[in-house]
């Protein structure tokens, strides 16, 4: 049987810890565990977090523990895995990655786990497709955080450029968690009105748009420049997911969900606009994306074909 | 000089109060003074509300006042006036309840007051008008509650009816606050995602809509008759309205806002989406109406500018 | 099996609904049910709510519905009965409260609930008496409110007279939630620091401290005559009792608890400070009294006693 | 003329960056600069924080700036300086960071900064004087995060020890931050009950609680040699004290103050309770403490008294 509100964490690296930390203050989380293969780092970690406890928004246990631990929790978040290091793409480390994402897969499994699992190491999409092929669960109950954050980047840049609150900027990243993402800009709005539609009213560019993306697509790029990783932005990302599940809030997201022709492609997993809830994906979007929009989707979408089939199908065997 | 989230009310009644109630738990409120022509009746409340005080999220500094408390507000809130009544409409209250709202606003401007006003006294978008007109603030600091609560309904209606999270469903009620209201259905999206495409894709019947905004349209009606009156859902939206300015989050909400022909129409407020940040009413959005929601669009405007000419500005001389 | 964070409210007049309210804004609960004997009173109040949910912090189902929805809750919180009008005691409702009490409790324990009850009709301590009497449930598992509020208006009061925010004022107000409660002086703190230490160090006068406990007495007085009734603050001081049991928090509160002993008394609720948690009362602080204190509860306990043996018991047979 | 709630951060270490970052689940501050030495560092920390915005609780305004920023700031916090090793004692760093924080303190001072300025640089009672030194700034308005964290530690621990929420913990760590703290235990509470009865009435060892207060004193070294430093903890602290000063909430906190004789030092700063509201130190609470505690307080205090005086005065003139 499952505790209500439990997450264990796998991986207490930067972007695993910021997850964890920010649940003290926005509270939702009962119980939180974490798991590392330094054991020692683990109880630092979680010894460091017990001592914010009294200023937390909520009372939540915190420990650190074993795989035994994700028998009875709601969602266990993978973190786990090398970090992207700078002049290094996302792609660079899926080999050494996939392994690792596999051993830990099974040792959730091995606990007898039966709720969502939330996959945020990189390359985030090809290391969700590893997880659900070998933990063996229902395609609904592996989630990538896929371009959730690329998404809130690009919604935060338009936020400044626009004048206009992140909450009423309904747009998306789709594709790939990496260099081959696009944004669908005719499916952009501001309240209800068409983005496009807005800019012309305000005679603005629209290659201000390709900038906002552009500095999307670079960010994690400028971020590691200057202070070697990025994790608070994936932190508070992975926050909103895990919550978004814990409430069964059927809210909308851009994770990287499990393909089934959605928008063409099957037995794969990529960043696409779906509905979220108790039972992790309750529904992809389909977003009719014109003719332009469908070729880099394809794009993308083959890019992370090639690799999964080349570098990672081989070794799941 | 301005204190900084310091908001007064006027009007204890349920709505008021409703909202006052709110900020307790709510938090982002500073200071709070209650006023009202029963000044034994505002202190009763300030008195209930304070006991409340250690249970509240942030310290909040509550207290009963004169008109003088609002000479360094941020924001005056009216929600005085006689209430709705079972079988009554909205206009029907208006002669009374105008002149209720000039020596309101006479009262409040005589203080210095140099803030934002908030009108949510019925029926609202004329008793915005008449606050306007007697304050001489500039039309973007005079905002009516105006149909944010119609739209918080419809919200509330269609999550239920598609499964689909209130922060995903980006629709707007328009117009009069009151039976002439209305849905621009074409502007309605879910996510990014037409909601005309959604309804066809999962063969919903759009005569669906309907129902739902006429459950919408008699929402008030169907409470009235069994609590006598509403006031919980518009405490919160008066909540949300009041901390988007104070956050100046320019957040889009469907205020009362002044027109000055962004939808053909001059020299009245009505509720249209608009951007709500430090200043008020920072930018009405412009929504391309077609001609039947425009047509609807226009019976709610002249419905209410009628009686605007009729009986609200004969005494405002 | 248990529904986690489900909430059902029995009585939907002020207090019970303003508890309802502020879980919108608070948070913390998953589920709230509404249950009335005025079934379209019920609905009207759930509507209302409902309208508000677009604004809540988070999901949060909320319905109508019958005593059968109890079965899986975490809680039942009861708040119906006759209110307390001008000039009437607590204790005049007892006979007519008490009838309804049995008929409600019987109801809810045939669904099969096995959770946790908590009592906020009045007279508190002897509702919660029948309560616990005709549900059969063990004693930890039934609680009145108690002297929460009592407690929270004499820190309110405290706070504003010494200067220091109502979370570093340690004191209780104990015994009958009515004219016969008493504060235990020397067991009150500031921070660390003994009270009457910090008011001798300060000159301030002891009667001031009599002062602010005689305005805690008459403080439901003076807001029924000003505004009918008093539910604000009762409604904060359930929401935390209720988040206090539901996060498991082992907090301390001044709840009406079953006394077997902890200070002289047996068979009976009163209210005393005790640790809450998910058991309900997980266990009575023991104060070590003095002469005069010890006194004041045992006139406050033997005046529940007296009404409890005369006019209660015969009807539980 | 001062911005409200703005806050400005010097030094973005992972202790400063980890109060920056819980501000956007937490909320309570509008706007936040940060300022490093390292300028691109700064940058890639407030691109990393602004993706997060959309998750935030509240919009804040996040940017990097120069020490101009602090001229309408309300509070500037420094975290700056070479951070702890593992095997270096807190007194160790002193005459490095000393020179350090001289620096930041003009820089800052030369802005016309006028608010309060928060020093959690260590060894930080040394800090604390040698920014109140240079700054000028009327004693209230310097505060040393003190023994905030440590306090923390004690009443987590305790928390765990006893089974009672740490917000009924009512113990202090006094004297410096750092080896010669120090716990008044006959100043200890659990609600309003004395910590020494409440052991005794449990049949407790006292040695448990020299054990807790050995776990403390040690929590800062157990961590470093596990993850290298210690953050999150010390961020929620940082929070804490900034939100309490930001709404002026009057509660008791145990910073390191400035001290005139109320436990018999003068001219150093070292930790305390104090009363901490918009003023800053608005009172230091004067806890008897006996003659063990005494001469543990002295010999904390003289401890700090010596480098104070060897090794930083020599250097501020």
């Amino acid at each position: 049987m499952k505790k209500d509100r439990k997450v264990v964490l796998v991986g207490t690296g930067f972007v695993g810890m910021s997850m964890a930390y920010s649940f003290l203050t926005s509270g939702g989380v009962d119980e939180l565990v974490l798991i590392d293969v330094d054991k020692e780092k683990a109880l630092g970690e979680t010894m460091d977090l017990q001592h914010g406890l009294p200023f937390a928004r909520n009372k939540i246990v915190i420990k650190t523990g074993g795989y035994e631990e994700c028998s009875d929790a709601e969602i266990v978040v993978i973190t786990a895995g090398t970090a992207q290091r700078p002049g290094q793409s996302r792609l660079d480390m899926t080999a050494v990655n996939a392994n690792i994402m596999k051993g830990i897969t099974e040792n959730i499994m091995a606990s007898g786990f039966d709720g969502i699992l939330v996959v945020a190491s990189n390359p985030v999409d090809l290391m969700t497709y590893v997880a659900w092929h070998v933990s063996g669960l229902p395609k609904n109950r592996v989630i990538g955080s896929g371009t959730i954050l690329d998404t809130a980047r690009l919604r935060y840049l338009m936020s400044e450029y626009l004048g206009i609150s992140t909450n009423n900027i309904h747009a998306y990243i789709m594709g790939e968690h990496g260099d081959s993402s696009f944004v669908p800009w005719t499916h952009a709005y501001v309240g209800s009105k068409c983005l496009l539609e807005l800019l012309d009213e305000k005679s603005k560019d629209l290659n201000d748009l390709n900038e906002i993306y552009h500095q999307v697509q670079q960010a994690a790029y400028e971020i590691i420049n200057r202070k070697k990783s990025t994790y608070y932005g994936i932190g508070l990302a992975l926050n909103r997911l895990v919550q978004t599940i814990l409430n069964d809030e059927h809210a909308i997201l851009t994770v990287s969900a499990y393909q089934e022709g959605e928008y063409g492609w099957h037995d794969m997993f990529i960043g696409v606009p779906a509905i979220i809830g108790h039972n992790g994906v309750e529904e992809i979007i389909k977003l009719p994306l014109n003719e332009v929009d469908q070729g880099k989707f394809d794009h993308s979408a083959s890019t992370l074909k090639e690799v999964q089939e080349s570098t990672i199908k081989p070794n799941l065997k």
